[in-house]
Order: C-alpha cells, then structure tokens, then sequence
C-alpha cells in the first residue's frame, strides 16, 4: 500500500487534468441534441482506462453507451463490482453559472462543473485508484469489475436488461457506488439508505386553441386553472400526498433511527439559511432529516403554460402541462403510486379539460443491512482515506439501478459518498471538493486491501 | 352617395392588397424585439393617408407612436373620431398557424394574418371610406378625425397622457371604434357594453437557487407547488373569485338584458364544439352569454417554472410565476381590486416562499347609452353596409381606452364591430372575413353620411 499512496501522491495534478477534460464532454443524457456528446463522453472514459492497460469495452445499447472493463479474477478473493456514470444532468438555467457549465473552473479548492460531483469525478476515483495499483503493484489483490453507464440520469432504461442478460460477466460479491454526499465536509459518511422516485408528466388540454381571454374568458374551463387546482389537490394543508394508499406501505422509521438522526451535527436554521428560506416547511410531525431521509414527498419540477414572453397577453391556453414526482421510501411501490395517482387525478380533473399522463422512470427505495462485511470494511477504508470513521446515514435521492443491482447480482451495495451536500448537483454551479476528490481516491484504494482481507 | 358606391366597387382589389401590405409588417408592440417593425407600422399608416391627399402626422410617444390625420371642419355638423390600432398581439405559438402569421393568406374567403381583424383589417375600412369620400364627392359631410395607436395590445400606456393634453384637438362628438365582432355571420351587432381588465404577473421565490428534488425534496417549500396553491386558491368550487370585495360592485344584469341575451341565436353545445371542449365550464347561476359579457372571470395566462425542456429532471425550481388576468364588469374598480388581490395572496402565501406581484394594465369594464342618436345613426348606417339592422349586444373583451374616450372627450363611443367570434384575434390562425372588411367600408361610408344628418 505504500507504493500506491505514494503513486497517488505523485499524480494528483494528473488526475485533475483527467478529470477536467471528461467534465469539458457536455454528456447530457436527457437531451437528444446531446447525444453525440454523450458517445464522446463513453469513448473519452474507455480510451482513459485502456491507457493504464486496462482492456475497455464501449457497449452499445439501444440507448447510450456502457463503459465496461475488468482486471484479472483473483481465486479466493471476493469480486467488487464498481457501478458509475458519465451522463450529467441538463445545465439550464445556463445563466446562473457563476463559470460556464462545461468549462471545469476551480475556486476555493473545488472544481465548478456539471458533472463534477454527480457522477464524473466521484466515478473517476475507483478509475484512479485502479490506476494505481495496476501501475505500482501490477495487480488487484481482488478482481474489480468497472460498469460505467450513461443514462442514470435518465432513468437508466437500459442497463436492466444487461445486468439481466450478463449475469455471469457481472457476478460479484459487492458493488460500489460513489455518487452520494458525506454527512458534512470533515464527516465521512455511508449511506445505508436511499429514497425512491416515481415521475410523472401531466398534460392538459382545454380548448382546441389558444383564446382570447375576453372573448371567451368565464364560459370555458382554463387548463392551466384546472392544472394548478389538480397539483394543488394532490397534497393537504400538513404537507402530506392525498392519493389513494399512498402511505400504507410505508416503512416507519425506528425508534433507534430516529435518535441517531437527531445526534447528527444538523442545524435547521443554519441549513434553511444556506437554501436562502426564511423558512423550512414540510410533513408535518417529522424533522428535517426525517423528511429528506425517510418520508415520501411530492416536488413539481416544472410547470408550462400560455404566454410566457415578455410582457402581457390576454390569452386563455389551449393547454398546461407540469412535470412532477414523487420521491419514495421502503416500502412504497412505484407501481401502486402511479395507480393511485390516475385515481387521484380522474378525481381532481374538472369537466371540459382531457388528460394525458405520462410516466417516466420509477424506482423504489431501499435500505441496506447495517451489519454486512462488506459495509465494515468500507468503513475501515474510508477511515484510511479520509482519517476519520464514517457515520452511517440514509439519503434522499435516488439512485434507481441500487435496488437493480442487489435484485440482479445478489450483492451488496456500498454507497461510498465523496461528495457535500452543497454540491449543486441538479443546479447551476455544480462543484465537487478537489480535497475530497484525493481522499476518495486514496479510500478507494485501500477499499481494494479492506475488501480482499475478508474471509470469502 | 351613388358616386362613393360605386368607388368602393372599384377599389375593392386595391382596398385589398393595402390591407395586406399592412399585415406584412409585424407590429408587435408587447415585445421589444419587434420595436422597429411597430414604428414601420406607422410610418405605412402615414405614407397611406397622405396618398389620397390627407395630411398625417406620426406623433413620437415616450413607447410606440400615433398617428393622426383630419378631414377638415364642416360647421354645423358633428364631429367624429376614428380610434383603431395599428399594433397587434404576438404571434405564438407560431407553429400552429396553418399560414404564416405575417404573411397574409386567403382561404375560403377569408385572410389569415395576425392583425387581420384585431385591429389592422376592421381600422382600415374607416380608412378606405374616407378615401373613397375625398377621392369622389372631394370632401366629408363631417369632419372625421382618425387617431390610430400603437399600443393597444400593452394597455394604450402613452394614449391617455396624449389624450389629456390635446382635448381641443381631439374634440368630437362620437367616437368610432372597429375592434370587436359581429354577433354571428349575417347578424351584423353594435356593442353596447365592454369588459375591464386587470392583469398582473405573480413571482415566487423559494430557495435562493434550483435544488436536487431527491437530497432536499420534502424539506423546503416547492415554489410550483406554492403557486399552483395560490392559484388555485383564487377561485371557488362555484368557479367565484375569493378576493375579498370582489362582487361587491359588480352591476348585476336586469331582467331585460337577461331576456334579451336569451333570445339571442345561440346553440351552448354547437359553441362548445366550435371551442373543441366536451363541456362549458364558468360561474355557477349563469348563462353562457352572460358569462362571457357581463361577468367578471378569472383567468391563468401562462405559467412558468423548473424543468420545461424535452425529459425528466429532477428539479426543485427555485422559482415559479404565473401572468394571471379579470375581465371587470361595470362598476368594479381595477384598483380595488388588485388591493383585494394583495390582501388575498398574502392570506394564501406558505411560509418559506416570498412573493414579488407586477400590476400590468387595467381598466373598468364600460357600458354605452342604447337611446344615443348617434348609436342609432350607426344602427342605420349598418343597415346601408350589411343590409341587416344590428343587434345590440355586449362584448366580453376589453378596449381599455374606450372609457378614457368617453371621460376625457365627453363624447358617446360607437362600437361597430365587423370580425367574427371565430376570428381568433388572440390565438394562431386569426383571420377576418374579407366580404365583412368590405360591408365595413361600405357601412363606414354611410356613416358619416347618417352622422352627418343629426340635428347638431
């Protein structure tokens, strides 16, 4: 392990370069005008792991690419199976980047672009840390396997059906994900839970066209009325979801885990302060952790309708239409919420507005077990990277092919965060802290030693 | 009168490729981008009055210009005040014009063409009369006064000021005004009352910038969610605005008027289908005709927020607006009313948001004296253009400077509408009828003929 501290040491201005250069690939997966960015981010990552020697497979799909490769099995050692993606989210509203989005900036020790956090550079240290042992050791003391996709931040509608159909190429003792935050900058963290989602988008049509509101106004239904009055309907003065069963199966939080959330160092004003509310707001009878953590919601995440331009026009839209989800905890059934919710919605619809629901990528929660080998020795790896015991936490948002990976490959999943929870990483400004960066690499490769110790 | 006849007869090609000359210029006056197209607008409007020998001035405003032209004196007879618009609504959405909005197209007898009915087509057969008058008989029985604006689509901001300020030069007897339609195909209507206006554009603000719906979903307030509350909140079950004070001075229908209405040729199922709707919807208690006239209405113009592009993102927008309007009847005031408004979203604003409320334009709704001679002379004179005596009807869109004309010129203000209710004047596709544009000029000749007659 000492010649791989030291390599790491050695190539931290490198590993930067790497990693701005992937971040300057705009691989934005929601978006089909992006799509050849997106090969390019693919191509970009498997040409990076051949350079080191590592054979890279770039696996197409009917959607985008998979970024695949392996090192040699090692009898008697479990295997870890390193799950990441290289797609980012769009990076609207473009004009609130303080630097470009595309353009890797580094200010305050942290690297300003989308991507940096959410998944390029947590992803690239399981790549870097391999580097290193295959550069210093010349080997793994276990086989890594490394599934690299682009479309998690679409669903990642096609990487189910090839963990399916490469179950033996794939088999493994234990994934490792680093795309979750620590608990607090000097407070490392494994997160042993995460939320589900189910989303959703609505669109309503009133009129065959646009009117004027005049004209018409009062005597025909305004879908973008209709819509607000069905979103409104859809959640009560305590800030709690009206469909139908919609918290019936919903896994109540221990006793226990409600006291370690409130040991937590959290400050609620401080963090309603840094989100610049004057107030936080929620479910009631729940803390703030609780309700990012381990309560169901219901966020819009867009809303469309009418005249949007500058300036005043009388017209009563042929049509409205919101995007929306609903984050989910064990053990809620994307399914059985997205029944509920036509119910709802038939209920809520007002005469003279026709409906279209369309459902996108669902996913259910999930929660690990606390007292697996695997998470142990993650926390002695952590330990080593970043001289301090992780805390055990959940986390509220999603990462859909989780509950994928332990149904498909029967193992366990290690959520190994680098990240901080002020990284923006749905928002203008997205960073990731460099310092972490290099703790992460260097957690990550003793991740390898802690892993290959165990009696498999 | 013979001589005028046949003039008009002769000039119906030419009347025709003037008007679409003018629609070629895409005076939008709401959006800055169009500014030089709207001073083009009037420029052509001048260049055409001074090419049949009438003097016009374009008169600077601190927004769009005027333009103004007279006909000289004729002592002992009435004066008359032409007020018409040469701005137009924008054209979006632009991909649901069937032809392009600025390139005027005849189909089926009719020309479609942002502008064609609202206001360029109907303000120009005033226009075409007074050619057709100075081109034969070499004079007008009666001064007219022609003052066209370019404001009228963004709330006529600078006409009342110019108003004020040229009482003497303005001074008339009637005001006539071509904006508004006939009660149906071959009933020809003069509209003896209008509705009022107040719009307003409500911003909110939630956390200082767009969250991760999964890592802070449920914690903070949801500023679309805020908005579709506040919103839907504006409006009861019985589709009654709850702004406190909001019925209070509404001037309700007489029994006449209700009668009169009733009697009118109007098929509520044939209009919803024309609408494309499977049902009508408005304030529980009333007609659809007295929905539409003589009821204040309440009505979402566009809304905006988060994520609107192609796909999911899982966004809590920092932010949420709405552009919201209400048609006013006699005798609601548009500043009570926005007061009532304030009072009423503060009730309805949740903690953790902040909201910012714009007030666009407004104006009373207005209604005309039905035993004014010059309202009969009218009623005559449309017997002479469509061979059919008008209906006298109600109006359910505003002309925000009618009641300006009315107070600050002392004078009756004649709407004499020659569009159709299916004109679309504020949605893709408007059109107007060019035999109707035709009636028009033939009726506006014989008005100031019947004006003329009155015992001044």
């Amino acid at each position: 392990m000492d010649d791989v501290r030291k390599y790491l040491q050695s190539q931290r201005e490198q590993f930067e370069a790497d990693l701005f250069e992937l971040l300057r690939i705009p691989s934005v997966s929601a978006d089909p005008a992006f799509a050849g960015d997106v090969q390019r981010g693919a191509a970009w990552l498997a040409d990076h792991l051949r350079s080191f020697g590592l054979p890279a497979e770039v696996i197409p799909t009917a959607g985008h690419p998979l970024v695949y490769a392996e090192t040699p099995p090692v009898p008697g050692a479990p295997v870890a199976l390193v799950y990441g993606h290289y797609d980012v989210q769009p990076p609207d509203p473009l004009d609130e980047w303080t630097s470009p989005a595309f353009e890797p900036t580094v200010r305050d020790g942290n690297v300003y672009a989308r991507g940096a956090t959410d998944d390029k550079g947590q992803m690239l240290t399981h790549v870097n840390s391999v580097q290193a042992w295959l550069e210093t050791v010349g080997k793994l003391p276990l086989q890594v396997k490394l599934l690299i996709e682009g479309e998690e931040e679409v669903g990642s509608e096609h990487l189910e059906a090839f963990l399916a159909e490469n179950k033996d190429k794939l088999a493994c003792d234990c994934v490792v994900v680093s795309d979750t935050a620590q608990f607090a900058p000097g407070v490392p963290a494994i997160t042993y839970g995460l939320r589900g989602i189910t989303y959703f988008e609505l669109k309503l049509t009133g009129p065959s066209q646009d009117l004027h509101s005049g004209v018409f106004g009062g005597s025909v239904a305004n879908p973008a009325i209709a819509l607000a009055k069905m979103l409104a309907g859809l959640i009560d003065a305590d800030g709690r979801v009206t469909i139908p069963g919609f918290y019936d199966d919903v896994a109540p939080l221990t006793d226990a885990e409600r006291a370690e959330f409130a040991a937590l160092p959290f400050d609620e004003p401080k963090f309603a302060q840094q989100l610049g509310v004057d107030a936080l707001d929620g479910e009631a009878g729940f803390t703030t952790l609780e309700r990012r953590w381990a309560r169901p919601t219901f966020d819009v995440n867009g809303l469309t309708s009418g005249y949007q331009g500058e300036g005043a026009k009388t017209v009563l839209p042929a049509r409205a239409s919101a995007k929306f989800s609903f984050r989910l905890v064990p053990n809620q059934d994307p399914a059985k919420i997205a029944a509920g919710l036509k119910q709802r919605l038939a209920e809520l619809l007002p005469a003279g507005i026709k409906m279209d629901l369309r459902e996108f990528h669902g996913a259910p929660g999930v929660v690990m077990p606390l007292d697996s080998p695997y998470l142990q020795a993650a926390a002695r790896a952590i330990e080593t990277g970043f001289d301090r015991r992780p805390v055990f936490i959940r986390e509220g948002g999603s990462i859909p092919i989780v509950n994928t990976f332990a149904e498909a490959l029967d193992a366990d999943v290690l959520l190994l965060g680098w990240g901080q929870n002020d990284d923006n990483p749905h928002s203008p400004n997205e960073k990731f802290s460099l310092a972490d960066f290099h703790r992460g690499i260097a957690a990550s490769a003793a991740l390898w030693h802690e892993l290959a110790a165990i009696d498999n």
